[in-house]
């Protein structure tokens, strides 16, 4: 993504453009906005002008969604390619409906394929189609050949430009061809050595070759390649390769193990964080999580959820009404019944939370899973005495009755315990059924501690003789 | 990390040792584990032989705790100092509890700085001072000098290991200077170019310079630096940076301005994922997360949060108990509360996530701040409107009750709409006084919801005459 002119402009930027975190000001932000409300364009283009790319892209999000049309019309060239490329997706397709396909054909041109792809694949199959139609041959080739491959997987993520070489090549030849061949990508980190049907069959760092003299064979630096990315493998997984065997760049193989394409770190990192950040998104219902996203969007994922969670409820609010008599008898038992599915809740969140990253980070598999039940249960047992003495006390003290402090204590103790099984076998069990643990995970979770917090309180207090039924 | 002979075994990996998900499967984790209960360590060391350095680390992590140090003892040499530094670091104290200090010095030297460091940092005082005064003069002055810095800042995490070479430099000499110095690292992706104060006023991908004939100078090939990093940046905010700027390695400097050391993109990645995964972890009150934590430091971390949680619910009872006479008079508004109390909870840590995102990545700034609340303010009011029609319906038609259908559906959408503001004011206002919004938010955000919830509900059907207090 990096390229040589990345950032053409050498001026030093003013101290009052970028905050202490690298964010840019609200100030700045303002002057540009109000230059192009003002329709000064000399003005905005001069204070855009020193930004880096991925600081244009940022001002586009900063500013309010109806300005972002003037600010792109106001900047002009400034909104390069590179520009839309660093751009959220969601502020990307506000600004592309506002241009033909020849545009965004002339613009992608100037990517590589990874990049070009991000842009295309968001766009509508129409739009699609017509941008592709003004692509030269090459380009579109490549373009819709990456299209083929499934959304999220390395085929959509790889570029097509990287160096790749046979083995018997010389460090010295190496290099005449590198400073030779005009067409070869500028933005590689390691070369691929390729056997004579394209296979590849080891890797070489830059540093390697230019500490190496001129005589020795690329076959004696390289490291035997251990680590080809099939193109059809998930991004998640492929994230997971680059942090587990530190990789800078890796070679993408096809199904006949032939190397086609490039996948390097820059992209990854981005991954690992989309990653990431979709486990807590996710597990809280957020959907995609993004504050750009489009209202409705963000509506109909959140308000499936809470339909979710509704029904759920209803079961809690069930065993809730079985008990009615019992409430109605002692309304204390409704007082404290939120402290009872509150904390068991709060405990099933944090063994969930814990599950689903280690299964999403490949550290929880079937070798250790007994033994991380058998460390939550202890953990469970521990958080369970605490909270339940704690309680129990408490309540007997509050409410004068000690008999109402033993069945609360009890409850807790053993809605916690539950709690702690819950948040480690749901997200195993959907891991095994093949489904995303980070997805489902809490409305069963909540709905386990919640109905079970319910009847064991309830249950104790009517099982104790304290109420009846 | 990553050195020349990183795996130093080029046998082709059996098929069953690792599965889809390039885990070591059970089948091999209990072959090796057989094999050294037998004694039989020849068999255990040719089990282990052909394994990357990181899937050795993640055997020790997946075997029983007790099974660790018989499993070190087994396979001596392979377990490399490599492997310890990609190694899980509760698992790692385990294994070097049984290390003396001498041969811990010895593992810490064949690493860069920063692997050494990791190692060291986590070492008890007395132990740390033990190994410092095994190592050679000049580790032991680099390592106490990265000692000195903050931890997760950037001087911790940065190697001292790096090329600079001053900008009058011709692409040949530099290639020559490769060559020549046998003790320069092996190990890099940028070269930096330095005044004759050694302060960075440029870098150099290693593909410009192998693209460029000899007799170019550095300075026309290099990019002016705009990414220093100060030695006592925080590691989050110098990840942020590798991400927005696409870094592969980044100078770091200290006060003068001078170039002391390089941090390179393989350990952003997992600083990347480690402050992610943090935010999951701390939103949901499971501490540090690890499931090779010691059970002491996870039951301290998570009994701590649940007692907050305990403080908080007991506010909401408090509201409860208020309302104790309307609910003897009428038990369905007890079976009814936690529907009001769970959706409520679950709309405000929708957005809460959301913020709590958009924070960490520097997405959400003091410019578009009201922009997002009212983007939120809009999802709330959808939100709620759709599910208040639901519960209302639904409660008027069960209990047969309108007037108590409509006393759900009101609180339901108060309680959303406030759910909304609280999701989203909570971590902003954190972020502005230095708090990590991540580990406080979820407390004040779910006492909001409940006791605002129940106070609505329950009031509504007070002022609503439905019951007396």
């Amino acid at each position: 993504m990096t390229e040589i002119n990345d950032t053409p402009h050498d001026e030093i930027i003013r101290e009052d453009v970028l905050d202490d975190d690298n964010r840019l000001t609200d100030e700045f932000v303002r002057s540009v906005s109000d230059a192009v409300s003002d329709n000064d364009t000399t003005l905005a283009q001069e204070l855009v002008n020193p930004l880096h790319n991925a600081d244009i892209a940022d001002l586009f999000e900063l500013v309010d969604s109806d300005e972002r049309a003037p600010l792109a019309a106001a900047l002009g060239d400034l909104v390069s390619a590179d520009v839309l490329a660093e751009m959220n997706e969601h502020v990307r397709e506000d600004l592309m409906d506002a241009l033909d396909a020849s545009q965004i054909a002339d613009l992608t041109e100037q990517l590589d394929t990874d990049d070009a792809v991000a842009i295309i694949e968001d766009l509508e199959k129409g739009e699609q189609q017509a941008v592709l139609a003004e692509l030269d041959a090459e380009d579109r080739a490549a373009i819709e050949s990456a299209l083929t491959y499934d959304e999220e997987t390395a085929g959509r993520i790889m570029q097509r430009e990287f160096v790749a070489v046979p083995e018997h090549m010389m460090v010295g030849d190496l290099i005449d061809y590198l400073r030779k061949n005009d067409d070869l990508t500028t933005e590689f980190w390691e070369i691929y050595v390729v056997d004579p049907a394209f296979r590849p069959i080891g890797t070489c760092q830059l540093s390697w070759i230019l500490r190496t003299p001129r005589d020795i064979a690329i076959a004696d630096v390289m490291k035997r390649e251990q680590s080809l990315i099939p193109v059809n493998m998930d991004q998640e997984e492929v994230a997971l390769r680059f942090q587990k065997y530190n990789l800078i760049s890796a070679a993408v193989i096809n199904d006949d193990g032939r190397l086609i394409g490039m996948i390097t770190v820059d992209d990854i990192l981005h991954i690992v964080e989309d990653e990431a950040s979709e486990d807590v998104l996710l597990l809280s219902g957020a959907g995609d999580g993004d504050i750009n996203e489009p209202i409705r969007n963000s509506y109909i994922a959140r308000v499936r959820w809470l339909i979710a969670n509704l029904a759920t409820a209803l079961v809690a609010s069930f065993v809730i009404a079985i008990f009615g008599a019992a409430i109605e008898q002692m309304v204390a038992l409704a007082v404290l019944m939120p402290i009872v599915a509150s904390i068991g809740g709060n405990a099933g969140t944090q063994t969930m939370a814990v599950s689903v990253r280690a299964l999403a980070m490949n550290e929880l598999t079937r070798s250790n899973t007994r033994r991380i039940i058998g460390r939550e249960f202890r953990i469970a047992l521990l958080n369970g005495a605490t909270i339940a003495v704690l309680v129990g006390l408490g309540t007997g003290l509050v409410f004068a009755n000690p008999m109402l402090g033993g069945v609360i204590a009890v409850a807790m103790l053993i809605n916690i315990v539950i709690a702690g099984f819950a948040g480690i076998f749901v997200p195993v069990m959907l891991d095994r059924l093949d489904q995303d643990p980070a997805l489902a995970s809490s409305v069963f979770v909540t709905m386990i501690t919640d109905t079970m917090g319910f009847l064991a309180f309830l249950g104790l207090a009517v099982g104790s003789g304290m109420v009846s039924l």
